[in-house]
Formats: C-alpha cells, structure tokens, sequence
C-alpha cells in the first residue's frame, strides 16, 4: 500500500447532473437482469450509456450468448421494480445522483479479483442515512467464525472509529462483521452494511435485529434488487464495493480461505489503504492476515489510531510512535545513566574499574554511585558496588 | 529485507593466513582492553593493523583522551591472558584462523546500532565445535520474560532448525534464549550461545546448566576477555555478533524495548534476513515484533519451513503457499462447483432459476443439482433446491 486515498470532501462537491429517467429505468433492468460484478455489462455502460447498452443486450437473439439475458430483460418491467422498490422504503442510487459513492466508479479502472469487477448499474438502498455520510469511512472485515480475541479487536477498533467519527462499513454477516456494526453502535458511530443478497432480505437469520436496525436507523446497501437471495459469487462481487467504498479496509482475523481476504485485495486493487491486525500463529483464525503479511501485503495496524493515521488526512491524525513503559531509569541523570550502565549485573565492582570503564573521573563516577544508591539502584558490598536487581 | 545473505560454504574456503604470534597479542591486548563494539578501535586495527593499532593506543600521554586506554594496556601481559585462558580450554579466534567466522568481518562497513561497531578484536571460544559449523545458522532471539506463547514459537522452530541440520544461535539469556538452545539440543541440534560476558562466566546464574553444557559440548563464544562481567552496553555490543555470525535472524517475541529489536537491527544493518513471528496485538511481549512489522521492516514467518525457506539456497528449501483445508466442494467437477455456487444458501431455488443464474442449459443444470444431491450437497424442498447447511 503507498497512495493514500482520502476523500474529505464528499461527493456532492462533484458536479451532479440530473440523471434522465430513461437511463434510470435502463440502469434498473441492468441490475434486474444482470448478475453483479459482471464487468462485461459494466464496460458497456460505460462506452455507450446505459441506455444504449440494455438495448444490445435486448436484442441478443435465439442461440446468441446473450439469448437468457434478453429473456430476462423482456419478462422485467423496471417502472413496477421502481416503485415496490420504493413502496418498501428502498431508494434507487445511480451515478450522477447526488447521493452516489463516486469512488465506486474506479471499480471500471480496477483489475477484476477473481474474475468479479466493474462499476455496478446502480445501488438499491434502505434506510434514512445518506451515502454520502460514508465518503470518509473505514471497512472492517473479518472471519465469521472468529476468536475471541478477534471479536474484542474489532470492538476496540471500532468504538476507535466511532469516536473519532469515522464510519464504519461492513458486511452484516456474523463473526468480525456483526462486532464491527454492533461496537460501532455502541459507541454511537455511524455504520452500514453492504449484503450480497436484497437489501429487503435477511441473511444471517441470526443478524436479524442488526440488520433491521441498520435499515430503520442508517443504511443497508446492495448492487442486488430486492427479493435477491445470497449466493456464493454475489458475497465475492458484493466485496468489491465494501472495498471502493471505503477509505480503506481492516482485516481484524481471517483463515487462509477467509472472504475477508477477498475484500482486502480488491482493497490492494483500488489503492485502498489494506490493514492487518496480525494475530497469533498458532490461530486458526489468524493463519489468513499473517500469511498475507508475510507475502508482503498490507499494513500492520494494532490499534484504531493507527487505522485513523492511514486513512486520514496527512497530518489530520497523528500517532505517537509507541513506547515501550517508562522505565525508572529513564529519570536518571546522563551521568548516572552511563555510570549504572557500567555496574556489573551479578556481581560487585570497585570504583576504579567503573569508572575506567565508564571513562569518568573517579570523583564524577564515585559522586554518581553514591546518588545513585540513594535512589535505589546500585549497592554497596564488602566487594564493591552492584546493581540492585529488577531496578 | 531483501538481499540474500547465505553462506553454505564454510570460511574454511577462504585463503586462510598464518596469523603472526605478535599479531595475535596485540588483538589478545586489544581485546582485554578495549569495551566491546567500540568502532574506532575497530578501524584503527583495519587500517593501521592489529600491532600498529596497539602501538599506538600504548603511547596516549597523561593528558590525553586515551590515557586511561594506555594505562589499562601497560598493566596488560597478553601472554599470560592467553595461557589462562588456554588453561580454562578457552582458546581466543582473530581474524585470519581457519576457524574465524569471516562473516564478522562485515561488521566494519555496516552502519553502527546505539553507537556500537566494528569488528571484534577476537573472539574468545570455550567448547569442542568449530565456529565453521556456523557458517549457515539462523539467530533465535527474543523476550526474557517471554511467554507460554513465545516459547512455544521458539521450541517449534528450534526444532525444526534442528531436524534440517541448521545450526541456532542465540544469547544464553532468559526465556526465548533459553528456549531456542534447549529446544536445538532436544532434537539433537547445533547451538552455540554468544554471551556478553566472559565465556568463562554464567550470566544469568539459572541457566548455569544450559550454559555448561554448550561450553562442554558445542560452543560459547564472546569477545570479553575471561573473567569479564555483564553490562548493559556489553550486551548490546554482543547483539552485533548474534546478528553478523547467522544466516538471519528470527525475533520470536519482544516487547517494544526487547534487546532482541536491538540485534534485529543489526540483522536489517547487515543486510541479513530479519524474520518476525507475529503475535497477539493484545500481548505485552509481541508489542515490539508487531511495530516492527508496522514499520515495514522484517518478513512475517510462522513456521520453521518459513525460516529455512529465506536463509536456505535458492530452491534449498521450498515451502508450498499456505493452503486452507481442503473443503468438500473442492472435489466437485467444475460443472457441479458452478451450479452448487448458484443454489441459495438460505432459501430453496427452481431449476430454471438456478439454471439461468449459472447460465448453463436446463438438462446439465438439473444432472449436476441431482449429483450434487446424492453427494450431500443440496436437497430438494417442496419450494425447490437449497443448499444443504454447513458443506
């Protein structure tokens, strides 16, 4: 990771044009019809306009490659996608709304990961939070079944996050991504979650009370349309977006086969900012992120201001290298640093031989020594001078 | 860390020179007289020679900044210390003998660690093993107050190291040290301990034991004189030693004022290969391997093949990239893993729809979907196929 990549400014400083209803429509039968992250269909949006490009797609004929995409196209009506959409409080994202993550259009300049790519048609969204709130925010992405001690790092990162108001944006599965919405909430930060499947869907059953949250409170966003169930290539294109649409993205824990690292290349393929938090060696849970250090990629971070250091702004929030505890020591004067540095460990010494071997006057070393055993570091024997153990 | 350091032929290799008698005492002076890791002496000796280097420390006057330097030296009889020793089985290595670890040498042109350098004198060596045997050896360093953590680290790369014939070098201290010598000799290893004080010596007093017995049987190596004491700097000036005498240099734990970043360091200043197991963001004593990987210095290694792999030759030792476990799906056909990636995971799903999800023809969507059922993957509901959970 080198570039850094902050956008402080939120998108609706770029300009915004006002999208055409018809491109709107054709943006909606796309993403109907389309399965996500397939670049194909991105690439000719991109080159012709989306209106264009759903009329090609609709004219592909019997035994042509694109004959069931067509199919699909003619059974769809996008005006009545549109309104049930709407009619279940779910709103319709394409770009030139004021409200599109413009960092979502580098996904069209971006290497595919594992055959997924491109800028998606549009974004379906629930939920009163505009996206314009996560244009400076943080992906926090981990294992589903992770440790304990994973679950207490994504916490502490996260209220980090929180606290400082950055937002955090995760998947809404179990594991690291619950923890990563749940702290955030906790610590009163902002959150959304990004699904594979339907925005109107539930998926884990068990983050039902998360997700319903984030639908009534903040935002659940999909490339999907609703009623969409989650497959296993949908969770693969779905983390190209929590990648792009984010500052930069955590791997708290992760197994050699994690989805986590998944979202962390397209991460490394966005120039986002790729953390690490590195775990034990013998974990499971933790063999993913070090195996992908140990490959050379992605920062380790240990803690959410290390997080906030990358991501923000230069200067904006500075982390103090970190130091190891103060030690009694550390409180002594120059001299006497040199001179108890020079007093044998496990044995006496006289004057003469520490102060030849401090290179100090006698009288400088002998006046030294004596300070120095009025606070406790060195003694005094029948054999000469020695270190106080453990000072 | 990128250049390859790795000396599989034995210095024995290289011309070795009859080093004269009066050459030898003049180091034997030198090396009594001198603290450890002072760098101007050290260059003094390359530039000038050992005898003329010593002439000219002799002749500091009352005065002058070596004075105290002189008088050490007038009061020294480097025959009779070199007798002593010999009768102690204590014999003393200068550059030249066949056995001299000619990868010392480098120390005189690598930039100084904390303001120590240079080249030793000698080396003074108690035990049967030629210092040659170390020609390929990996340093395992680490924490004093290590771990159960770390010690488990330090035992299971140690013994690996020991099963491939590599030889480990360490410190003789407390914890990691200790660890990595033991866990050498139980599986019947080469390990060597390179002290800050004399070889004649046992600091610290509990590892009486260990450090006997590598001096009867394998190799303790200092550049102190018998008899001398530990200190502070003496340790640190012994750092440089573990780092130049290895291959590369494995930090198992340390926290973030651990010695053992202190001979990493040196490692990364020799341009040896610096490997760092991390370890829990939350542990005391991985605080300083973890920021050191934050900084961007030293390879993440968590398994002994790891260490081999980067010490060995080219192609000596390779290790195969980490896998996950192999997963049931992995035995599939390809047909079968693209239709069993489409059936949804918490809903049931028609053929035709999978079908077109996956777009391959409706007969090979439904053959695979019934394989996949009599394999255990899928079931077919009343609502039609779903995944069965957990494969």
């Amino acid at each position: 990771m080198s570039a850094s990549h902050v956008r402080s400014a939120p998108p609706v400083a770029e300009p915004v044009r006002q999208v055409p209803e018809a491109e709107r429509l054709a943006r909606v039968a796309l993403s109907c019809a389309v399965e996500p992250g397939d670049g194909t269909t991105s690439s000719l949006i991109r080159q012709m306009g989306a209106e264009r490009a759903l009329a090609k797609a609709q004219s592909a004929t019997e035994g042509e490659p694109g004959e069931m995409l067509a199919q699909r196209l003619a059974e769809l009506d996008p005006v009545r996608q549109l309104d049930q959409a709407a009619r279940c409080g779910i709103r319709f994202l394409v770009p030139g709304d004021a409200e599109w993550p413009t960092s979502l259009d580098e996904l069209d300049d971006a290497i595919t990961v594992e055959g997924f790519g491109g800028t998606p048609p549009g974004l379906w969204v629930k939920g009163p939070m505009p996206l314009t709130e996560l244009a400076t925010s943080v992906a926090v992405v981990g294992s589903r079944a992770a440790s304990v001690y994973g679950v207490e790092l994504a916490r502490a990162v996260c209220e980090h996050l929180a606290l400082s108001g950055v937002p955090v944006v995760s998947g809404g599965a179990l594991g690291i991504d619950f923890e990563a919405h749940n702290a955030t909430l906790s610590a009163d930060g902002v959150t959304a979650a990004v699904l594979a499947c339907g925005v109107d869907r539930v998926y884990p059953a068990q983050n039902r009370p998360l997700l319903q949250h984030l639908a009534a409170e903040f935002a659940v966003v999909s490339e999907q349309p609703p009623a969409s169930a989650p497959t296993r290539p949908r969770f693969l294109a779905r983390n190209r977006l929590i990648a792009a649409m984010t500052s930069g993205t955590v791997v708290v824990e992760a197994a050699l086969r994690s989805g986590a690292l998944n979202t962390a290349g397209w991460a490394e393929s966005l120039n986002r900012h790729v953390m690490c938090m590195p775990g034990p060696v013998t974990s499971y849970t933790s063999k993913g992120v070090n195996n992908f250090l140990r490959e050379g990629r992605g920062t380790v971070v240990t803690h959410g201001a290390e997080v906030l250091e990358l991501v923000g702004a230069a200067g904006q929030y500075l982390v103090d290298p970190p130091r190891g505890e103060h030690r009694p020591r550390d409180a002594l004067t120059p001299t006497e640093q040199t001179v108890v540095e020079w007093v044998p460990v496990s044995e006496s010494a006289g004057v003469e031989s520490i102060s030849r071997l401090c290179g100090l006057a006698l009288r400088t070393t002998e006046g030294a020594l004596r300070r120095l055993r009025s606070k406790g570091f060195v003694q005094l024997t029948a054999e000469g001078w020695r270190l106080v153990p453990d000072v």
